[in-house]
C-alpha cells in the first residue's frame, strides 16, 4: 500500500534497446513510403519494388528536409529538395552536380524485421538487435482465426496503456457499454501475480464453475450451463501485452490444460512511444472458430468501441496528471502493472548504467 | 501620474483565501456533476440527491482520473476507472475488492456555500472559511426585479476584467453600439473614489440635472425632462464588482438618499480565475419594474453584446501585454482601478507572510 | 565541404538596422489601418485621409490595447479603450478628462517609406535610416511588364526561404509540376558565384547554345531553334532576393549584353521576418512584352503554384529542424546560400558590438 510519484517521473525517458513495434506491415506499399514519428524521433518507413523493408532517420542530413517528401528510386531514397539519395544503409550515394559525395553525408538506419504482419524496429545500440527477442503475435486471420487490427493514436504517455491493460478490474467500470458487467464479480476472481523468466510479468485469474456472460454464450455453444473461465494477461517488458481469455465447459480439466471445445480469444497490444504524451497503441485480437459458433462476433467487432473508451480514459488521466504531479495510492488490484513498472525501470537503470563510462 | 509594471508581475499569483464564485447554481443538477477549472486546480462539483453541493479535487488519488468521469452515489462520488469511492469530506470510504483502506487514499475538499443562486467556493485553508464574507448579489430573478445573467470564458487575467470595470470612461469608446453615447460626458462627470470599510474601492460618479439618454427614456417614464443620474462601482477584493446606477427626476433630493420612482440597475460581476491568463466571468444585471414602466427592456437584453465587447478588449489586451512586458502609464481615470490593484497587492502579499515561517 | 550548425543557431536573431518590406502599399487604405507581427513586434501601419503612411507600435502605454482597435481620426489614431490620441511621431496628444498630458505618454513610431508600390519600415535606431538603402523592384504592372504579386504566410524562418531561392538546382525536384524539367540540367549549368559591391552575393548561371523549355517557347517566338538562356539571383542582406532570368537567340551576343528580342523575367523576393519561426513573403514577377509574344503568359500565373510549393517545403524543413538541431552537411551548390549566411552573420555580430559600450 505504499505511495509512488511513477506516474510523471517515468515518462521522460524511453526503453532504446528494444524492439517496438513500428508500423503494421500493410501500412507500407511496394515502393511506397511512411513517416512515423516514434520515441520522439522521425522514422522514414519504405519498402523496395522487391518487397524489403528499411527505416530511416527521416530527415536529410543536407538541408533537413524529411526525406519522405523524396521517393523510392529501387533500393534507395531520393530527397524532394536537392535530389541527394541514400542507401538502405543510410548511405548518400550520390550527389547531383558533383562527383564526390562528402563524408558526413549519411543518415541514421534502423535496424527493422518484418513479423506476424508486422514492421517491429529497433532504436537503440544496432549491434544489440536480437530478432529471438521479438515477441509472437500467436495468431492472425485464417480459417481457425476470426481477427481484427487497428492502431490507434493515444494522447497519453505508453505506460498508462499497459497499466490498464495490467488491471482488468477496470473492464467493470469502464466498459459498461460493452465486456463490462458486473464489477465485483471481476475484482473477487482469484488472481495470482508473477514474474516471467523472459523479463515480464504474468497475471492470470481463474473463476470456476461460473455463469458464463451473455457475450460468450451469444457466440459458442456451451455443453454445460456452468463453466471454467481463465484470463492471462502476459506483459513483455517494455511496452507489449498479450491477452489470452477462455472459457469450457466445467469440470472437464480447464486448469490443468485440456481445452476440448473451449472458447477462446487472444489479444496483442503494443503501445509504441510517440513522444512522451503521446503513442501508437497496436492492437490486435482473434477468435477461434470451431464447430457450433455462431458465424458472426459481435464481440471482436466491439473491440473497436472498447479500445476507443481505454484511449478516452488514458488521455484524460494524461491530462490530470499533467496538471499535477503529487503521489498516487496504490491499491491491492494495482500489483500486475507495479511489477510492469519496476521491469521497465530497471531496463532504463541497466541503459544509464550502459551510458556513462 | 506614476508608472507601473504590474500589469504582468500581478497574474503570476491568486488571492487563495476568499470566497470566489464557482458556479451558478443551476449549473450542477441533483445527482450530477460538473468539472470546471479554478485558480489552477481542477474541481468537481457535484450534487447529492438530496440537494447538498460538495465540491473535491477533480482528481482520483489512485490512478489521477478525474472524478468527473465517474457518477454520483448517494452522498458520495465513485471513480470512473477501477470504483473507488469518496464521500463529501474527500475520504474514500470503499476499494472494490479489498477490505483496507489505504489511510492516504483521500482527496482534497473544498467548503462550499450556496447563496443568491451561486454557488461559492473557498479554495485557501478551509479553516479561515467565514460564510460571513460572501458579498450578496442583493437582488434575483422576481416581481420587482427583471434580471439577466451568464458566464462567460475569457481568455484574459481576471484583473484586467476588474480594471475595465473600475474606469467605465472606456464605455464611450468601447460599447459605441451599444450603451456608449457620448465619451467625453463620461469623462467628465464628477467622480469621487474611496476605499471602503470592508477592504474594497467605491467609485462614485453623479450627473445631476442632465438629459436622459434614450436608452432611458425607451424603459422608463420620467416626470421631467432633465434626470438626476448616478453610478456606484464598488469592488470587494480580490475579485467582484457591484456596479449601481439610476436616474429620477431632477430636483427631488436623489443625493440625498430619495428614490422614489427612479429607474434603478443593478449588476454584479465576479471574475473568478480559471488560469493565470483566463477567467470564469460570471455577470448579471437587474432592473427595477415599476409603474409606468416599460413592458421590455432592451437595454438588459443588450448586456449579453457588451460583456461580448468588454470580452474582446481585455483578451486583445492580454494578448498584448503578453507580447510585451513593458510598463503602462497610469492617467487620472486610472484611480479606482489602481486603488482596487493595491489592495489585492495586500492580499497576496498578507497570505505570503502565512506562508512563510 | 564543412559542415555547419547555422541553422537552428542563427534563427534567434534578426537584423534591426535594414529596411524590411512590410506591407504592400495597397493593403493600407486611406483612413485605414492595419496591424502586422514584424521582426516579433506587432506593427500597426495607418494611413492619413491625406495618404501619408505611419506605422507605430501597436500597444497602447496607458493599457496595453493595441491600437489597430481603434481608428484614423486625420493625422492621428485614437485608442479604442479609453480614447488617448497619438499623432505619426507616437506623441499622446490628448487624453479624455484631463489637460496635462503625462511626459511618458508615448508610442515607438517606425520610419517608414513608401516605395514601388511597397511600404518599407526600419525597425532598428531611426537615426541610420537612410532611404538610398532601399533595395528597388526595378518593375512594376506596366505596358511593358505582365506583373503578379502576392504575400505568403510561411511557418518558416525567413532565412530558410533566402536558402531556397540561393540554390534553384532544388527546382528540378520541388517544381516538377511547373517549372521543373530535368533537374541534371540546372546542376551541370556553368556556375559563378561572388560577393557584390553592396554587399550582396550575386549566383550568376549560363547555358550558351541550350534547347528552350517548352514554357518559353509557349510564350514567345525565338528567331533560332537554340536559345542562350542566363540566370542571375541577387542577394541584399538581410532579407531580399532578386531574380532575373532571360533567353534569346543563340549567337547574338547574348553574354556580351546584347539583349535583342530578348524574353526577360524579374523576380522579386522580400522575406520579412515576423517571428523566429514564421515569414511574410513578399513576392513578385514579371515578363517583358515584346512583338510576337502571346498574349497569355501560364508561367507567370504558375508562379502561385511554385511559390507554394516552396512554402511547403520549408515549412517541412523547418518543423524538421525545431525537432532535432544537429549539424547539416553542406554540398556544392549551396556556395550562393553560404555566402548570404555569412553576411547577415557579419550584419548580427556588428549590430551586437554596436549595443555594447
Amino acid at each position: 500500500m505504499m505511495e509512488t510519484a511513477h506516474a510523471t517521473r517515468e515518462m521522460s525517458k524511453f526503453v532504446r534497446n528494444a524492439w517496438y513495434v513500428g508500423a503494421w506491415a500493410d501500412e507500407v506499399a511496394e515502393g511506397g513510403m511512411m513517416s512515423r514519428v516514434l520515441l520522439g524521433e522521425a522514422v522514414l518507413f519504405y519498402r523496395t519494388p522487391a518487397g524489403k523493408v528499411a527505416a530511416l532517420e527521416d530527415r536529410c542530413c543536407h538541408r533537413g528536409l524529411p526525406l519522405s517528401r523524396g521517393q523510392v528510386r529501387g533500393d534507395c531514397v531520393q530527397c524532394g529538395y536537392h535530389g541527394l539519395v541514400f542507401d538502405r544503409q543510410g548511405r548518400c550515394v550520390h550527389v547531383p552536380g558533383q562527383e564526390r559525395i562528402p563524408p558526413a553525408a549519411r543518415v541514421r538506419a534502423f535496424p527493422v524485421e518484418e513479423r506476424d504482419g508486422m514492421i517491429w524496429i529497433w532504436m537503440g545500440e544496432p549491434s544489440l538487435a536480437d530478432p529471438a527477442k521479438i515477441v509472437s503475435q500467436l495468431f492472425s486471420e485464417s480459417a481457425e482465426w476470426t481477427f481484427l487490427k487497428d492502431r490507434y493514436s493515444v494522447a497519453a504517455n505508453y505506460q498508462l496503456i499497459t497499466d490498464n491493460l495490467m488491471d482488468l478490474t477496470h473492464v467493470g467500470y469502464v466498459h459498461t457499454r460493452t465486456i463490462g458487467g458486473t464489477p465485483e464479480a471481476h475484482s473477487e476472481a482469484e488472481t495470482r501475480t508473477v514474474n516471467t523468466e523472459s523479463g515480464g510479468v504474468l497475471v492470470e485469474r481463474w473463476m470456476l464453475d461460473s455463469i458464463p456472460p451473455p457475450s460468450y454464450t451469444a457466440v459458442h455453444r456451451f455443453g454445460t450451463p456452468r463453466v471454467d473461465r481463465w484470463m492471462q494477461i502476459e506483459f513483455f517488458a517494455p511496452s507489449v501485452v498479450r491477452i489470452h481469455t477462455g472459457a469450457m465447459d466445467t469440470g472437464k480439466g480447464a486448469r490443468e490444460g485440456n481445452r476440448d471445445g473451449a472458447l477462446l480469444f487472444w489479444g496483442f497490444n503494443a503501445q509504441t512511444p510517440e513522444t512522451e504524451r503521446t503513442t501508437h497503441y497496436f492492437w490486435s485480437g482473434a477468435r477461434n472458430r470451431v464447430a457450433g459458433d455462431s458465424s458472426s462476433d459481435t464481440r471482436l467487432d466491439s473491440l473497436r468501441v472498447t479500445f476507443a473508451e481505454d484511449k478516452e480514459i488514458v488521455e484524460a488521466q494524461q491530462r490530470s496528471l499533467d496538471r499535477k504531479s503529487q503521489p498516487l495510492v496504490m491499491i491491492a488490484s494495482d500489483s500486475g502493472l507495479a511489477r510492469a513498472r519496476r521491469q521497465v525501470e530497471g531496463l532504463l537503470a541497466a541503459e544509464g548504467e550502459r551510458q556513462e563510462p
